[in-house]
Protein backbone atom coordinates (compact mmCIF):
# COMPACT_ATOMS: atom_id res chain seq x y z
CA UNK A 1 0.00 0.00 0.00
CA UNK A 2 1.13 3.64 -0.80
CA UNK A 3 1.38 5.98 1.97
CA UNK A 4 0.72 10.12 1.91
CA UNK A 5 2.14 11.88 4.30
CA UNK A 6 1.79 15.75 4.76
CA UNK A 7 4.21 17.06 7.74
CA UNK A 8 7.21 20.16 7.91
CA UNK A 9 10.52 19.49 6.46
CA UNK A 10 12.86 21.63 8.38
CA UNK A 11 16.37 22.53 9.74
CA UNK A 12 16.80 21.48 12.78
CA UNK A 13 19.87 23.20 14.96
CA UNK A 14 20.58 20.66 18.31
CA UNK A 15 22.77 20.93 20.94
CA UNK A 16 23.54 18.03 23.47
CA UNK A 17 25.96 17.80 26.41
CA UNK A 18 27.92 16.47 23.74
CA UNK A 19 27.70 18.56 20.60
CA UNK A 20 26.03 20.93 18.42
CA UNK A 21 24.73 20.73 15.14
CA UNK A 22 23.26 23.21 12.98
CA UNK A 23 21.30 23.42 10.19
CA UNK A 24 20.95 19.43 9.77
CA UNK A 25 17.68 18.29 8.02
CA UNK A 26 14.84 17.27 9.77
CA UNK A 27 11.00 18.00 10.03
CA UNK A 28 8.02 15.02 10.85
CA UNK A 29 7.58 15.08 6.82
CA UNK A 30 11.49 13.67 6.72
CA UNK A 31 11.30 11.90 9.53
CA UNK A 32 8.75 10.02 8.68
CA UNK A 33 9.24 9.13 5.80
CA UNK A 34 13.01 7.65 6.12
CA UNK A 35 11.12 5.45 8.83
CA UNK A 36 8.11 4.19 6.95
CA UNK A 37 10.06 4.07 3.75
CA UNK A 38 11.66 1.18 4.86
CA UNK A 39 8.56 -0.73 4.93
CA UNK A 40 6.84 0.48 1.66
CA UNK A 41 6.38 3.71 -0.51
CA UNK A 42 5.58 7.07 0.96
CA UNK A 43 4.11 10.15 -1.12
CA UNK A 44 5.45 13.39 0.65
CA UNK A 45 3.64 16.38 0.60
CA UNK A 46 5.35 19.27 2.06
CA UNK A 47 6.84 22.93 1.21
CA UNK A 48 11.03 24.16 1.63
CA UNK A 49 12.35 27.22 1.29
CA UNK A 50 15.11 27.99 -1.93
CA UNK A 51 17.58 27.00 0.64
CA UNK A 52 16.97 23.63 0.79
CA UNK A 53 18.55 20.70 -1.68
CA UNK A 54 16.48 17.64 -2.10
CA UNK A 55 19.60 15.80 -3.49
CA UNK A 56 21.69 16.99 -0.40
CA UNK A 57 19.32 14.93 1.74
CA UNK A 58 20.05 11.07 2.39
CA UNK A 59 17.11 9.33 3.63
CA UNK A 60 17.71 6.10 2.63
CA UNK A 61 19.29 4.52 -0.17
CA UNK A 62 17.09 3.63 -3.09
CA UNK A 63 13.95 3.73 -0.76
CA UNK A 64 10.84 4.41 -2.09
CA UNK A 65 9.93 7.94 -1.46
CA UNK A 66 8.59 10.48 -4.05
CA UNK A 67 8.30 14.24 -3.54
CA UNK A 68 6.30 14.97 -6.51
CA UNK A 69 4.28 16.79 -3.48
CA UNK A 70 7.69 18.61 -2.27
CA UNK A 71 6.69 22.27 -2.99
CA UNK A 72 9.71 25.04 -2.96
CA UNK A 73 8.73 28.45 -2.44
CA UNK A 74 11.45 31.69 -2.49
CA UNK A 75 12.47 32.34 1.17
CA UNK A 76 13.91 30.24 3.60
CA UNK A 77 12.88 26.83 4.80
CA UNK A 78 11.66 26.15 8.72
CA UNK A 79 13.70 26.06 10.92
CA UNK A 80 13.95 24.55 14.40
CA UNK A 81 16.11 24.90 17.34
CA UNK A 82 16.21 22.48 20.61
CA UNK A 83 18.74 21.73 23.43
CA UNK A 84 18.87 18.55 25.19
CA UNK A 85 20.23 17.57 28.32
CA UNK A 86 21.63 14.37 30.31
CA UNK A 87 18.38 13.45 30.91
CA UNK A 88 17.07 13.35 27.37
CA UNK A 89 13.45 13.70 28.29
CA UNK A 90 13.86 16.87 28.93
CA UNK A 91 14.15 19.66 26.11
CA UNK A 92 13.93 22.98 25.48
CA UNK A 93 12.94 24.36 22.43
CA UNK A 94 15.44 27.53 21.59
CA UNK A 95 13.90 28.85 18.11
CA UNK A 96 11.29 27.94 15.82
CA UNK A 97 11.37 30.21 12.42
CA UNK A 98 8.05 28.99 10.75
CA UNK A 99 9.77 30.58 7.27
CA UNK A 100 7.92 29.36 4.17
CA UNK A 101 5.75 27.11 6.45
CA UNK A 102 4.29 29.84 7.65
CA UNK A 103 1.71 29.98 4.51
CA UNK A 104 1.60 26.24 3.75
CA UNK A 105 -1.61 24.87 1.97
CA UNK A 106 -1.34 21.27 1.41
CA UNK A 107 -2.13 20.89 -2.24
CA UNK A 108 -2.18 16.75 -3.24
CA UNK A 109 -0.90 16.02 -6.12
CA UNK A 110 -3.48 14.01 -8.50
CA UNK A 111 -0.87 10.77 -8.92
CA UNK A 112 -0.95 11.03 -4.51
CA UNK A 113 -5.05 10.85 -4.08
CA UNK A 114 -5.31 7.17 -4.11
CA UNK A 115 -2.88 6.66 -1.35
CA UNK A 116 -4.35 4.18 0.94
CA UNK A 117 -3.27 5.26 3.89
CA UNK A 118 -2.76 8.52 5.01
CA UNK A 119 -0.71 10.08 7.85
CA UNK A 120 -1.50 12.97 9.12
CA UNK A 121 1.56 14.81 10.86
CA UNK A 122 1.41 17.09 13.49
CA UNK A 123 0.31 20.42 11.55
CA UNK A 124 -2.22 22.55 11.77
CA UNK A 125 -5.82 20.56 11.84
CA UNK A 126 -7.32 22.98 9.44
CA UNK A 127 -4.73 21.92 7.20
CA UNK A 128 -5.03 18.30 8.14
CA UNK A 129 -8.83 18.55 7.08
CA UNK A 130 -7.74 20.23 3.57
CA UNK A 131 -5.65 16.86 2.86
CA UNK A 132 -8.38 14.69 3.88
CA UNK A 133 -10.69 16.07 1.00
CA UNK A 134 -8.90 15.57 -1.44
CA UNK A 135 -8.17 12.21 -0.74
CA UNK A 136 -10.33 9.75 -2.61
CA UNK A 137 -10.93 6.96 -0.11
CA UNK A 138 -8.03 5.83 2.11
CA UNK A 139 -8.05 2.59 3.62
CA UNK A 140 -6.70 4.04 6.93
CA UNK A 141 -5.88 7.64 8.04
CA UNK A 142 -3.51 7.89 10.95
CA UNK A 143 -3.55 11.23 12.99
CA UNK A 144 -0.37 12.76 14.86
CA UNK A 145 -1.39 16.23 16.79
CA UNK A 146 0.50 18.43 19.90
CA UNK A 147 -0.83 20.26 22.92
CA UNK A 148 -0.60 23.56 20.72
CA UNK A 149 -3.50 22.95 18.57
CA UNK A 150 -4.99 20.88 21.13
CA UNK A 151 -5.65 23.65 23.22
CA UNK A 152 -5.80 26.41 20.12
CA UNK A 153 -7.69 24.78 17.43
CA UNK A 154 -9.88 22.13 19.81
CA UNK A 155 -12.64 22.83 16.76
CA UNK A 156 -10.78 21.65 13.81
CA UNK A 157 -9.04 19.50 15.71
CA UNK A 158 -11.77 17.50 17.02
CA UNK A 159 -13.19 17.05 13.35
CA UNK A 160 -10.40 15.68 12.51
CA UNK A 161 -10.02 13.39 15.20
CA UNK A 162 -13.66 11.74 14.33
CA UNK A 163 -12.47 11.12 10.43
CA UNK A 164 -9.44 9.39 12.09
CA UNK A 165 -9.05 5.56 12.33
CA UNK A 166 -5.65 5.73 14.35
CA UNK A 167 -5.08 8.71 16.36
CA UNK A 168 -1.52 8.76 17.96
CA UNK A 169 -0.81 11.14 21.12
CA UNK A 170 1.60 11.27 23.98
CA UNK A 171 0.94 10.79 27.92
CA UNK A 172 0.69 15.08 28.53
CA UNK A 173 -1.35 15.50 25.54
CA UNK A 174 -4.23 12.85 26.18
CA UNK A 175 -4.62 14.20 29.63
CA UNK A 176 -4.69 17.88 27.52
CA UNK A 177 -7.26 16.34 25.05
CA UNK A 178 -9.32 14.56 28.15
CA UNK A 179 -9.23 15.63 31.04
CA UNK A 180 -8.59 12.62 32.66
CA UNK A 181 -5.08 11.97 34.65
CA UNK A 182 -5.47 7.88 34.29
CA UNK A 183 -4.60 6.61 30.84
CA UNK A 184 -6.52 3.85 30.35
CA UNK A 185 -10.00 6.46 31.01
CA UNK A 186 -8.18 9.10 28.92
CA UNK A 187 -8.07 6.37 26.27
CA UNK A 188 -11.67 5.32 26.61
CA UNK A 189 -12.71 9.30 25.85
CA UNK A 190 -10.62 9.07 22.82
CA UNK A 191 -12.07 6.30 21.40
CA UNK A 192 -15.30 7.69 22.52
CA UNK A 193 -14.35 10.58 20.08
CA UNK A 194 -13.84 8.43 16.58
CA UNK A 195 -11.10 6.64 16.09
CA UNK A 196 -10.79 2.62 16.01
CA UNK A 197 -7.53 2.77 18.27
CA UNK A 198 -5.79 5.33 20.52
CA UNK A 199 -1.81 4.84 20.51
CA UNK A 200 -0.65 6.50 23.68
CA UNK A 201 3.35 7.00 23.76
CA UNK A 202 5.33 7.01 27.07
CA UNK A 203 8.66 8.03 25.41
CA UNK A 204 11.26 5.93 27.39
CA UNK A 205 8.49 3.86 29.33
CA UNK A 206 6.96 2.89 26.06
CA UNK A 207 3.26 2.82 24.47
CA UNK A 208 -0.08 1.82 25.57
CA UNK A 209 -2.89 0.62 21.88
CA UNK A 210 -6.14 0.88 22.98
CA UNK A 211 -9.71 -0.30 21.07
CA UNK A 212 -12.73 -1.01 22.38
CA UNK A 213 -11.82 -4.74 23.02
CA UNK A 214 -8.12 -4.44 23.02
CA UNK A 215 -5.67 -3.20 24.88
CA UNK A 216 -1.44 -3.67 24.68
CA UNK A 217 1.34 -2.50 26.43
CA UNK A 218 4.62 -2.41 24.70
CA UNK A 219 7.73 -1.31 26.03
CA UNK A 220 10.64 0.64 24.63
CA UNK A 221 13.66 -0.71 23.57
CA UNK A 222 16.75 0.07 25.93
CA UNK A 223 19.06 2.68 24.42
CA UNK A 224 21.55 3.26 26.74
CA UNK A 225 23.11 6.02 24.41
CA UNK A 226 20.69 8.53 23.33
CA UNK A 227 22.37 10.89 20.74
CA UNK A 228 19.37 12.46 19.32
CA UNK A 229 16.24 12.39 20.38
CA UNK A 230 15.02 14.18 17.99
CA UNK A 231 12.03 13.07 15.45
CA UNK A 232 11.67 10.00 17.71
CA UNK A 233 7.85 10.47 17.66
CA UNK A 234 7.85 10.95 13.96
CA UNK A 235 10.09 7.58 13.61
CA UNK A 236 8.01 5.18 16.01
CA UNK A 237 5.15 6.73 13.38
CA UNK A 238 6.80 5.93 10.22
CA UNK A 239 7.63 2.37 11.19
CA UNK A 240 3.81 1.67 12.66
CA UNK A 241 2.38 2.79 10.00
CA UNK A 242 5.05 1.56 7.28
CA UNK A 243 4.75 -1.64 8.48
CA UNK A 244 0.93 -1.75 8.47
CA UNK A 245 1.40 -0.39 4.80
CA UNK A 246 3.66 -3.23 3.67
CA UNK A 247 1.57 -6.06 5.48
CA UNK A 248 -2.17 -4.51 4.35
CA UNK A 249 -4.00 -5.86 7.36
CA UNK A 250 -5.35 -3.42 10.23
CA UNK A 251 -6.20 -5.95 12.38
CA UNK A 252 -5.60 -6.47 16.08
CA UNK A 253 -2.40 -8.55 16.03
CA UNK A 254 -0.91 -6.65 13.52
CA UNK A 255 -1.11 -3.43 15.36
CA UNK A 256 0.83 -4.62 17.79
CA UNK A 257 3.33 -5.61 16.18
CA UNK A 258 3.28 -2.31 14.12
CA UNK A 259 3.20 -0.57 17.59
CA UNK A 260 6.94 -2.97 18.39
CA UNK A 261 7.90 -1.71 15.10
CA UNK A 262 7.40 1.60 15.52
CA UNK A 263 9.42 1.09 18.88
CA UNK A 264 12.15 -0.37 16.88
CA UNK A 265 12.77 2.08 14.43
CA UNK A 266 12.54 4.87 17.31
CA UNK A 267 15.58 2.88 18.95
CA UNK A 268 17.59 3.38 15.90
CA UNK A 269 16.73 7.09 14.98
CA UNK A 270 17.96 8.44 18.51
CA UNK A 271 21.26 6.69 18.16
CA UNK A 272 22.52 9.16 15.99
CA UNK A 273 21.98 12.48 14.67
CA UNK A 274 18.91 13.51 12.40
CA UNK A 275 18.13 10.68 9.81
CA UNK A 276 21.45 9.03 9.47
CA UNK A 277 20.45 5.46 11.66
CA UNK A 278 17.68 5.49 9.65
CA UNK A 279 19.03 5.49 6.08
CA UNK A 280 21.35 3.04 6.69
CA UNK A 281 19.12 0.45 8.32
CA UNK A 282 19.06 -2.72 6.90
CA UNK A 283 16.77 -5.45 6.96
CA UNK A 284 19.41 -7.60 9.26
CA UNK A 285 19.11 -4.43 11.99
CA UNK A 286 15.71 -4.48 12.06
CA UNK A 287 15.49 -8.92 12.73
CA UNK A 288 17.88 -8.65 14.93
CA UNK A 289 16.11 -5.61 17.08
CA UNK A 290 12.61 -7.42 17.20
CA UNK A 291 14.50 -10.49 18.11
CA UNK A 292 15.95 -8.68 20.99
CA UNK A 293 12.65 -7.08 21.47
CA UNK A 294 10.96 -10.71 22.27
CA UNK A 295 13.75 -11.88 24.37
CA UNK A 296 13.41 -8.82 26.89
CA UNK A 297 10.02 -9.13 27.07
CA UNK A 298 9.46 -12.93 27.02
CA UNK A 299 8.28 -14.39 30.48
CA UNK B 1 10.52 -22.22 51.09
CA UNK B 2 10.71 -19.60 54.44
CA UNK B 3 10.70 -16.11 53.89
CA UNK B 4 11.72 -13.53 56.98
CA UNK B 5 10.75 -10.38 56.23
CA UNK B 6 12.09 -7.38 58.65
CA UNK B 7 10.06 -3.99 58.49
CA UNK B 8 7.60 -1.35 59.25
CA UNK B 9 4.42 -1.78 61.33
CA UNK B 10 2.55 1.44 61.24
CA UNK B 11 -1.04 2.53 61.53
CA UNK B 12 -1.42 4.48 58.29
CA UNK B 13 -3.96 7.80 57.93
CA UNK B 14 -4.64 8.17 54.08
CA UNK B 15 -6.50 11.02 52.34
CA UNK B 16 -7.30 10.81 48.70
CA UNK B 17 -9.59 12.96 46.73
CA UNK B 18 -13.04 11.20 47.64
CA UNK B 19 -12.00 9.44 50.94
CA UNK B 20 -10.13 9.46 54.28
CA UNK B 21 -8.88 6.66 56.22
CA UNK B 22 -7.51 7.09 59.60
CA UNK B 23 -5.27 4.81 61.74
CA UNK B 24 -5.41 2.10 59.02
CA UNK B 25 -2.96 -1.14 59.49
CA UNK B 26 -0.09 -0.61 57.06
CA UNK B 27 3.75 -0.62 57.09
CA UNK B 28 6.04 -2.30 54.97
CA UNK B 29 6.05 -5.42 56.35
CA UNK B 30 2.50 -6.32 56.94
CA UNK B 31 2.23 -4.87 52.85
CA UNK B 32 4.65 -7.60 51.82
CA UNK B 33 3.39 -10.44 54.26
CA UNK B 34 -0.04 -10.02 52.94
CA UNK B 35 0.99 -10.45 49.69
CA UNK B 36 4.21 -13.14 49.70
CA UNK B 37 1.89 -15.40 52.28
CA UNK B 38 -0.08 -15.72 49.48
CA UNK B 39 2.80 -18.23 48.19
CA UNK B 40 4.34 -19.08 50.80
CA UNK B 41 5.21 -18.81 54.47
CA UNK B 42 6.35 -15.96 55.96
CA UNK B 43 8.52 -15.21 59.52
CA UNK B 44 7.93 -11.41 60.03
CA UNK B 45 10.26 -9.38 62.36
CA UNK B 46 8.94 -5.93 63.74
CA UNK B 47 7.82 -3.77 66.66
CA UNK B 48 4.36 -2.22 67.12
CA UNK B 49 3.08 -0.12 70.12
CA UNK B 50 0.42 -0.99 73.30
CA UNK B 51 -2.09 0.17 70.51
CA UNK B 52 -1.70 -2.84 68.30
CA UNK B 53 -4.12 -5.64 68.64
CA UNK B 54 -2.43 -8.36 65.88
CA UNK B 55 -6.09 -10.21 66.51
CA UNK B 56 -8.06 -7.50 64.49
CA UNK B 57 -5.43 -7.36 61.74
CA UNK B 58 -6.86 -8.88 58.64
CA UNK B 59 -4.10 -10.13 56.52
CA UNK B 60 -5.61 -12.74 54.73
CA UNK B 61 -7.69 -15.81 56.05
CA UNK B 62 -5.29 -18.80 57.00
CA UNK B 63 -2.41 -17.22 55.66
CA UNK B 64 0.95 -18.75 56.65
CA UNK B 65 1.90 -15.93 58.52
CA UNK B 66 4.40 -16.24 61.87
CA UNK B 67 4.20 -13.58 64.38
CA UNK B 68 6.90 -15.34 66.61
CA UNK B 69 9.15 -11.99 66.00
CA UNK B 70 6.32 -9.72 66.33
CA UNK B 71 7.84 -7.04 69.67
CA UNK B 72 5.14 -4.90 71.86
CA UNK B 73 6.86 -2.32 73.29
CA UNK B 74 5.24 0.22 75.67
CA UNK B 75 4.34 3.51 73.48
CA UNK B 76 2.46 4.10 70.03
CA UNK B 77 2.73 1.84 67.00
CA UNK B 78 4.90 4.10 64.41
CA UNK B 79 2.38 6.38 62.39
CA UNK B 80 2.40 7.71 58.87
CA UNK B 81 -0.24 9.82 57.20
CA UNK B 82 -0.20 10.61 53.59
CA UNK B 83 -2.20 12.66 50.80
CA UNK B 84 -3.04 11.24 47.27
CA UNK B 85 -4.14 13.45 44.66
CA UNK B 86 -6.00 12.74 41.15
CA UNK B 87 -2.93 11.70 40.10
CA UNK B 88 -1.84 9.24 42.25
CA UNK B 89 2.16 9.00 41.29
CA UNK B 90 1.84 12.44 43.46
CA UNK B 91 1.68 11.93 47.02
CA UNK B 92 2.48 14.07 50.21
CA UNK B 93 3.55 12.84 53.65
CA UNK B 94 1.61 14.58 56.29
CA UNK B 95 3.29 13.43 59.10
CA UNK B 96 5.48 10.33 60.40
CA UNK B 97 5.09 9.95 63.98
CA UNK B 98 8.37 6.91 64.52
CA UNK B 99 7.17 6.31 68.47
CA UNK B 100 8.44 3.15 69.38
CA UNK B 101 9.57 2.27 65.62
CA UNK B 102 12.25 4.85 66.77
CA UNK B 103 14.17 2.23 69.07
CA UNK B 104 13.79 -0.70 66.92
CA UNK B 105 16.46 -3.57 67.11
CA UNK B 106 15.76 -6.36 65.00
CA UNK B 107 16.05 -9.60 67.06
CA UNK B 108 15.52 -12.44 65.01
CA UNK B 109 13.95 -15.21 66.81
CA UNK B 110 16.25 -18.50 66.87
CA UNK B 111 12.83 -20.46 64.85
CA UNK B 112 13.14 -17.87 62.08
CA UNK B 113 16.81 -17.96 61.63
CA UNK B 114 17.24 -20.85 58.90
CA UNK B 115 14.76 -19.22 56.45
CA UNK B 116 16.06 -19.57 53.01
CA UNK B 117 14.90 -16.34 51.67
CA UNK B 118 15.36 -12.84 53.70
CA UNK B 119 13.50 -9.84 52.88
CA UNK B 120 15.20 -6.52 54.03
CA UNK B 121 12.22 -3.99 54.05
CA UNK B 122 13.11 0.08 53.87
CA UNK B 123 14.52 0.54 56.96
CA UNK B 124 18.11 1.72 58.47
CA UNK B 125 20.94 -0.33 56.41
CA UNK B 126 22.53 -0.47 59.88
CA UNK B 127 19.50 -2.46 61.08
CA UNK B 128 19.53 -4.77 57.98
CA UNK B 129 23.09 -5.79 58.08
CA UNK B 130 22.28 -6.62 61.69
CA UNK B 131 19.59 -8.61 60.49
CA UNK B 132 21.93 -10.79 58.33
CA UNK B 133 24.56 -11.21 61.05
CA UNK B 134 21.22 -13.19 62.56
CA UNK B 135 20.55 -15.22 60.14
CA UNK B 136 22.49 -18.65 59.23
CA UNK B 137 22.98 -18.89 55.79
CA UNK B 138 20.19 -17.56 53.29
CA UNK B 139 19.84 -18.84 49.93
CA UNK B 140 18.45 -15.55 48.28
CA UNK B 141 18.72 -11.57 50.18
CA UNK B 142 16.51 -9.44 48.83
CA UNK B 143 16.78 -5.90 49.75
CA UNK B 144 14.98 -2.51 49.62
CA UNK B 145 15.79 0.90 50.52
CA UNK B 146 15.21 4.55 49.82
CA UNK B 147 15.93 8.23 49.29
CA UNK B 148 16.56 8.76 52.66
CA UNK B 149 19.30 5.98 53.23
CA UNK B 150 20.95 6.63 50.15
CA UNK B 151 21.81 10.08 50.87
CA UNK B 152 22.03 10.14 55.02
CA UNK B 153 23.99 6.25 55.09
CA UNK B 154 25.61 5.23 52.15
CA UNK B 155 28.42 3.56 53.59
CA UNK B 156 26.29 0.89 55.37
CA UNK B 157 24.14 1.04 52.57
CA UNK B 158 26.54 -0.18 50.25
CA UNK B 159 27.53 -3.12 52.62
CA UNK B 160 24.00 -4.49 52.33
CA UNK B 161 24.16 -3.81 48.93
CA UNK B 162 27.04 -5.74 48.94
CA UNK B 163 25.65 -8.60 50.62
CA UNK B 164 21.96 -8.92 48.50
CA UNK B 165 21.21 -11.00 45.16
CA UNK B 166 18.53 -8.83 44.79
CA UNK B 167 17.93 -5.09 45.22
CA UNK B 168 14.63 -3.49 44.32
CA UNK B 169 14.77 0.03 43.45
CA UNK B 170 12.40 2.98 41.88
CA UNK B 171 13.63 4.89 39.12
CA UNK B 172 14.03 8.50 41.32
CA UNK B 173 16.41 5.99 43.48
CA UNK B 174 18.67 4.80 41.34
CA UNK B 175 19.34 7.83 39.74
CA UNK B 176 20.55 8.89 43.22
CA UNK B 177 22.28 6.22 43.73
CA UNK B 178 24.56 5.72 40.54
CA UNK B 179 24.91 9.37 39.45
CA UNK B 180 23.20 7.80 35.94
CA UNK B 181 19.95 9.29 34.51
CA UNK B 182 19.80 6.51 32.01
CA UNK B 183 18.30 3.44 33.57
CA UNK B 184 20.64 0.85 31.36
CA UNK B 185 23.67 2.59 32.79
CA UNK B 186 22.66 2.54 36.11
CA UNK B 187 21.62 -0.87 36.32
CA UNK B 188 24.93 -1.76 35.41
CA UNK B 189 26.38 0.44 37.92
CA UNK B 190 24.34 -1.16 40.73
CA UNK B 191 25.17 -4.82 39.13
CA UNK B 192 29.10 -3.87 39.87
CA UNK B 193 27.97 -3.03 43.33
CA UNK B 194 27.28 -7.02 44.13
CA UNK B 195 23.75 -8.01 43.75
CA UNK B 196 23.01 -10.64 40.75
CA UNK B 197 19.53 -8.62 39.74
CA UNK B 198 18.62 -5.38 40.11
CA UNK B 199 14.85 -4.43 39.69
CA UNK B 200 13.51 -1.08 38.68
CA UNK B 201 10.30 -0.37 39.50
CA UNK B 202 8.99 2.96 37.70
CA UNK B 203 5.10 2.96 39.28
CA UNK B 204 2.31 3.02 36.45
CA UNK B 205 5.01 2.50 33.87
CA UNK B 206 6.12 -1.18 35.33
CA UNK B 207 9.47 -2.30 35.97
CA UNK B 208 12.90 -3.47 34.36
CA UNK B 209 14.74 -6.55 35.77
CA UNK B 210 18.53 -6.23 34.92
CA UNK B 211 21.33 -8.60 35.92
CA UNK B 212 24.99 -9.63 34.07
CA UNK B 213 23.15 -11.54 31.07
CA UNK B 214 19.55 -10.89 30.71
CA UNK B 215 17.36 -7.35 30.30
CA UNK B 216 13.35 -7.77 31.03
CA UNK B 217 10.61 -5.27 30.86
CA UNK B 218 7.23 -5.51 32.27
CA UNK B 219 4.29 -2.92 32.16
CA UNK B 220 2.25 -1.98 35.25
CA UNK B 221 -1.15 -3.98 34.89
CA UNK B 222 -3.55 -1.04 33.81
CA UNK B 223 -5.89 -0.25 36.85
CA UNK B 224 -8.43 2.30 35.48
CA UNK B 225 -9.45 3.30 38.95
CA UNK B 226 -6.67 3.29 41.58
CA UNK B 227 -8.16 3.28 45.25
CA UNK B 228 -5.18 3.32 47.77
CA UNK B 229 -1.71 3.77 46.28
CA UNK B 230 -0.23 2.69 49.65
CA UNK B 231 1.61 -0.31 49.53
CA UNK B 232 1.87 -0.63 45.75
CA UNK B 233 5.45 -0.88 46.13
CA UNK B 234 6.00 -3.74 49.28
CA UNK B 235 3.39 -5.69 47.74
CA UNK B 236 4.78 -5.41 44.62
CA UNK B 237 8.14 -7.61 46.42
CA UNK B 238 5.74 -9.37 48.14
CA UNK B 239 4.40 -10.99 45.33
CA UNK B 240 7.93 -11.30 43.53
CA UNK B 241 9.50 -12.94 46.62
CA UNK B 242 6.98 -15.11 47.88
CA UNK B 243 6.34 -16.41 43.50
CA UNK B 244 10.27 -16.94 44.09
CA UNK B 245 9.78 -18.50 47.45
CA UNK B 246 6.86 -20.98 46.00
CA UNK B 247 8.60 -22.23 42.78
CA UNK B 248 12.55 -22.49 45.29
CA UNK B 249 13.65 -21.70 42.30
CA UNK B 250 15.74 -17.91 41.19
CA UNK B 251 16.71 -18.81 37.52
CA UNK B 252 16.44 -15.72 34.72
CA UNK B 253 12.76 -17.07 33.86
CA UNK B 254 11.27 -17.82 37.34
CA UNK B 255 12.47 -14.00 37.93
CA UNK B 256 10.74 -13.17 34.76
CA UNK B 257 7.57 -14.35 35.84
CA UNK B 258 8.40 -13.27 39.95
CA UNK B 259 8.60 -9.88 38.52
CA UNK B 260 5.04 -10.32 36.86
CA UNK B 261 3.50 -11.41 39.94
CA UNK B 262 5.02 -8.80 41.55
CA UNK B 263 2.99 -6.18 39.39
CA UNK B 264 -0.26 -8.38 39.39
CA UNK B 265 -0.74 -8.73 43.06
CA UNK B 266 0.41 -4.60 43.55
CA UNK B 267 -2.41 -4.30 40.97
CA UNK B 268 -4.68 -6.03 43.57
CA UNK B 269 -3.34 -3.75 46.33
CA UNK B 270 -3.92 -0.69 45.10
CA UNK B 271 -7.90 -1.36 44.11
CA UNK B 272 -8.83 -1.00 47.97
CA UNK B 273 -7.48 0.88 51.11
CA UNK B 274 -5.05 -1.04 53.19
CA UNK B 275 -4.75 -4.88 52.48
CA UNK B 276 -8.30 -5.22 52.24
CA UNK B 277 -7.57 -6.83 48.41
CA UNK B 278 -5.02 -8.72 48.94
CA UNK B 279 -6.60 -10.61 52.18
CA UNK B 280 -8.91 -11.54 49.79
CA UNK B 281 -7.42 -12.36 47.08
CA UNK B 282 -7.92 -15.78 45.43
CA UNK B 283 -5.97 -18.55 43.38
CA UNK B 284 -8.37 -17.57 40.89
CA UNK B 285 -7.91 -14.11 40.48
CA UNK B 286 -4.09 -14.29 40.33
CA UNK B 287 -4.44 -16.94 37.72
CA UNK B 288 -6.98 -14.73 35.95
CA UNK B 289 -5.13 -11.72 35.97
CA UNK B 290 -1.83 -13.34 35.40
CA UNK B 291 -3.43 -14.51 32.11
CA UNK B 292 -4.78 -10.55 31.77
CA UNK B 293 -1.32 -9.56 31.76
CA UNK B 294 0.05 -12.20 29.02
CA UNK B 295 -3.54 -10.58 26.70
CA UNK B 296 -1.77 -6.94 27.36
CA UNK B 297 1.41 -8.09 26.62
CA UNK B 298 1.69 -10.61 23.98
CA UNK B 299 2.27 -9.50 19.78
Amino acid sequence: MHILVVGSIAFDTVETPTISIEDSPGGSALYFSSAASFFAPVNVVGVVGSDFKLSEIQLGNDRPINFDGLYSETGKTFRWGGRYYEDPNKRDTLFTHLNVFENFQPRIPESYRESEIVFLANIDPDLQLQVLQQMTNPALVVLDTMNFWISGKRESLDKVISKSNIIIVNDEEIKQLTGAVNLVQGGRKVLEMGPDVVIIKKGEHGAIMMSNDSYFVAPAFPVSNVVDPTGAGDSFAGGLVGYLARNRNFNDNEIRKAVIYGSVVASFNVEDFSFKRLASLTEHDMKQRFGAFKEITKY
